[in-house]
C-alpha cells in the first residue's frame, strides 16, 4: 500500500484546495453553473492534463479527462463522481470520488501503466441539486435523460437554468450532445464516501455497494381538535400530536421489523401551545430500500397502520405522496471484480447498500454500474465535520488500481 | 324557571353589547387598563345603579357594586368574575359571570328581595393577563397579593403597568387600598362558563366546581444525532423525534392511568428534514390537578419514565421547570350550599374540577370560595366560536338565586 500513499496524500490535499473555491467565504458551497464551478473545472482539467489525459468540458458543464489506450478498438470505462457541493458542505462528498481516481491515473501515467481500454474520468457538475431543485443534472445529461422542462427551473435569485447555462458559456439547446447513451461506455464505476456509519462500525476502510435505495416520500397531515390543556379530560381529546407520536413509533417499529429504513425527519405543530392541546400537525415520511418490491410492501404496511391509528384516535389523516424513485442494483459481474480487487489488496469483501442517491443512478440507464464506498468519520456528511483518513484513501486507491488493471 | 328567563335574556344581550367594546374592530379584544376597559366599567356601573346598587371603581380598576342589606352588622358576600378578554375572544368567558349575577340583582331589586347580608358584585379588570403577561392582576389586588415588581411589566408597546395605571386615572402607589384582606368578605362565589366539554357530555346546564387545578409546566429538550435518512440503519439512530414521540405516548399513558391531565401541546423539530434524521427537539409539558400531592407524584412518575426512555434511546434530555401553581380547593360548606341550590332547582348536583385558572384562585387567599360552572358549546373557549344558550343562563340564574336567598 505504501506506493499509493503519496497519491492518497495528493488526493486529500486537492480536496482541501478545492474546498477553498466556494461561493460563500464562510463555508464550502459550490453549486452548478457558478463561477466557482467553472474555476474548479479549470483546475481539475489542469491536473488531468498533468496525468497525461486529454480533457474537455461537455455541454452540461461536466469535466472529462481521457487516459487513452493504445489497444485497437478499445472499449471505454468511465470512473468518476461529482464536483458540486451542498451549502455548508464537507470537502469529500463527491470530490474525493474524482480526486482519488485522478491521482491513481497520475500513478498510471508516472509508471507508464498501459490499460487495454480507454479510461475516462468525469467530474459531474450537479449531483446535489441545490441550485435548481432537480438533482443529478450532470449525470442525467450524460445518460440522455435530461428533461426539457428543466430549462425553466429557477435558482433562489430567479435565474433560470437556461440562462445560467448561457452565463456559463453553454447552450442549453446543445444539451443532447452531452449524451453518451450510444453504447460507447462499457461500464461506470463511482467511488464515494459512505455518508453513513456502517463501514466505521465494521472497522473497514472500504465496502462494495450492492445497490442504491429507491425512496418514497410522503407529506402527512393530521387534524384532531385543539382544546384547553386543563379542561378537556384525557378520554375526550383528539390530540393531533399524540396521534402523530403513535404513528411515528409505528413507522419505526415496522421499519425495524422489515429491515428497511423509514424516517419521520420533520414534524410541525400547526396549532397548540404549552396550555393548548395540539389540533393539527404535518409530518414527513421517507422510506428507502434497494428492493422496490419490498419497499412498496412496507409502504402499504405503514399506510394501513397509521390509518388505523388515526381511526382509533378519531383524528383525520391526509397522506400525500410527494416523491418516488426506483432503486438501482449494481452490476453483479462488476461486484465480483471489485471483490477480487479487495481480496488482492488483502481486505475481506463486505457488501452494503447505499441509502443516499448518487450519479450512478443516472448512469445505470446506459451501462452496467458499480460503486465502491469508503468509510467517513462517524458517517457524518453534508456537514463541515465530514472527515476521512489518508490511510483509507491509500487503501481505496490500491483497490481501484487492482480493479482497473485487472478489469 | 320562567321568571328568570327575561333576566337571562338581559344577561345574554349585555354580553353581546359588551363584545362590541373592543380595541380591535375585527374581533373581541379588551385588555387591562385600556380605554375599552374604562368604557366597559362605566357601562357596567350604570347597569349596577339601575339594579339599586352603590357603585365604585377600586384602585386596581376593578368595578364594584353593592346591593346593601338593612340587617345590622351584616356580613358581606362577593360574587363576580372578570370583564377583560383574550385577543380574538368569545363573548362569555368572565363577562357572563358578571352579567348573570347583575341581572339576578336586578331581579332582587325589581322584586324588592332583601338579603340578610351585603351582596357585592365585582367585575375584575384583569384575569387573562394578556396585556402585561402576569395573570389575575385585578383579583390579586383585592386579595392583597399584588407584587411590587409588576409595576415595571411592559405591554407590547413598551408601556409599563405603572404608566398604564396613570393613563387610566389610577395611582399604582395606592394599589394597596384595593386590598380586602381585612376579613370583611365572608365568601366569594364565581360563576363562569366551563371552557371544557364535561357538562355538555353529561347533558347538564351547570355543575359545582370542587377545586381549581394547580399546574406544573416544563420545557424539555431532547438531543440525539442528526443523520442521513438513507444511510443510517435504524439500529444505529439517535432519533430525537422518535424519542420525543415515545415520551409523549408515555406521558399520555401515565396521565390516563393516574386520572390527571397532562399535555404536550407543542413540539418543535430544531433539526431534521424530509431526508435528515431529526437530531434535536424541544417540547412543552403541562400537568394539572386540584390535588397538589397527587400532581407532584405524577410529575415524578413522568420525569422518571421519560428519563428512562432517553437513556434507552441514547439521547440527552434536559428538563426545565418553567411554571408551578398550587391547586385551590373550593370550600366544602359552600359546595353543600350550591348542591342544595341545585336540588331546589330540580337539578341533580354534579361536581367537576376546573383545569383552567380563575379569579377564585386569588380570592381563596382571603376567604372561603366557591364556583358554579355552566356548559358552553363543545367546550370551546378563547375563541369567537364560544357559545352558550339562554335557557342554560336561566337555569344558572335560578341556582344562584336559590344559593343567595338561602345563604
Amino acid at each position: 500500500m505504501d506506493i499509493f500513499n503519496r497519491y492518497a496524500v495528493q488526493a486529500y490535499d486537492r480536496c482541501e484546495l478545492l474546498a477553498n473555491i466556494s461561493q460563500d467565504p464562510a463555508c464550502v458551497d459550490r453549486r452548478y453553473l457558478t463561477p466557482q464551478h467553472q474555476q474548479v473545472n479549470q483546475q481539475v482539467a489542469l491536473w488531468m492534463q498533468q496525468a497525461g489525459m486529454k480533457v474537455w468540458q461537455d455541454e452540461a458543464g461536466n469535466q472529462w479527462g481521457r487516459y487513452t489506450s493504445n489497444t485497437p478498438n478499445a472499449q471505454t470505462v468511465v470512473i468518476g463522481s461529482h464536483l458540486d457541493t451542498v451549502p455548508n458542505s464537507g470537502k469529500y462528498d463527491g470530490i474525493l470520488g474524482v480526486m482519488t481516481p485522478l491521482s491513481l491515473i497520475q500513478y498510471f501515467h508516472d509508471n507508464q501503466v498501459a490499460l487495454p481500454y480507454h479510461l475516462e474520468l468525469v467530474g459531474f457538475g450537479d449531483e446535489e441539486g441545490t441550485r435548481f431543485g432537480a438533482t443529478l443534472l450532470g449525470s442525467c445529461a450524460v445518460a440522455g435523460t435530461w428533461q426539457e422542462r428543466w430549462a425553466t427551473l429557477e435558482d433562489e435569485n430567479g435565474i433560470s437554468l437556461a440562462q445560467a447555462m448561457g452565463d456559463f458559456g453553454l447552450d442549453i439547446n446543445h444539451i443532447k450532445n452531452a449524451g453518451r447513451g450510444d453504447h460507447s461506455i462499457s461500464s461506470f464505476i463511482e467511488f464515494h464516501i459512505e455518508q453513513g456509519p456502517v463501514l466505521e462500525d465494521q472497522d473497514l476502510a472500504v465496502g462494495i455497494v450492492s445497490g442504491i435505495a429507491g425512496a418514497n416520500r410522503f407529506s402527512i397531515n393530521i387534524t384532531g381538535q385543539a382544546g384547553h390543556a386543563g379542561t378537556v379530560p384525557m378520554s375526550m381529546r383528539k390530540d393531533a400530536l399524540a396521534a402523530s407520536s403513535d404513528m411515528i413509533l409505528a413507522i419505526e417499529r415496522i421499519a425495524r421489523s422489515q429491515d428497511i429504513v423509514a424516517t419521520v425527519g420533520h414534524l410541525q405543530c400547526k396549532s397548540g401551545a404549552v396550555n393548548v392541546i395540539c389540533g393539527e400537525t404535518a409530518f414527513s415520511l421517507d422510506i428507502r430500500s434497494t428492493d422496490d418490491e419490498h419497499k412498496d410492501k412496507v409502504v402499504g404496511l405503514i399506510i394501513d397502520e397509521i390509518t388505523l391509528i388515526a381511526k382509533g384516535r378519531k383524528v383525520d389523516i391526509d397522506i400525500k405522496a410527494t416523491h418516488q424513485a426506483h432503486g438501482v442494483k449494481c452490476d453483479q459481474q462488476l461486484q465480483v471484480k471489485l471483490a477480487n480487487a479487495l481480496k488482492a489488496s488483502g481486505i475481506e469483501p463486505y457488501t452494503l447498500s447505499s441509502g443516499a442517491g448518487h450519479d450512478t443512478m443516472a448512469m445505470a440507464k446506459i451501462c452496467p454500474v458499480a460503486m465502491l464506498f469508503m468509510r467517513c468519520e462517524k458517517g457524518i456528511s453534508h456537514n463541515p465535520a465530514e472527515a476521512v483518513s489518508i490511510s483509507d484513501i491509500a487503501v481505496a486507491t490500491q483497490v481501484l488500481a487492482e480493479f482497473l488493471v485487472n478489469y
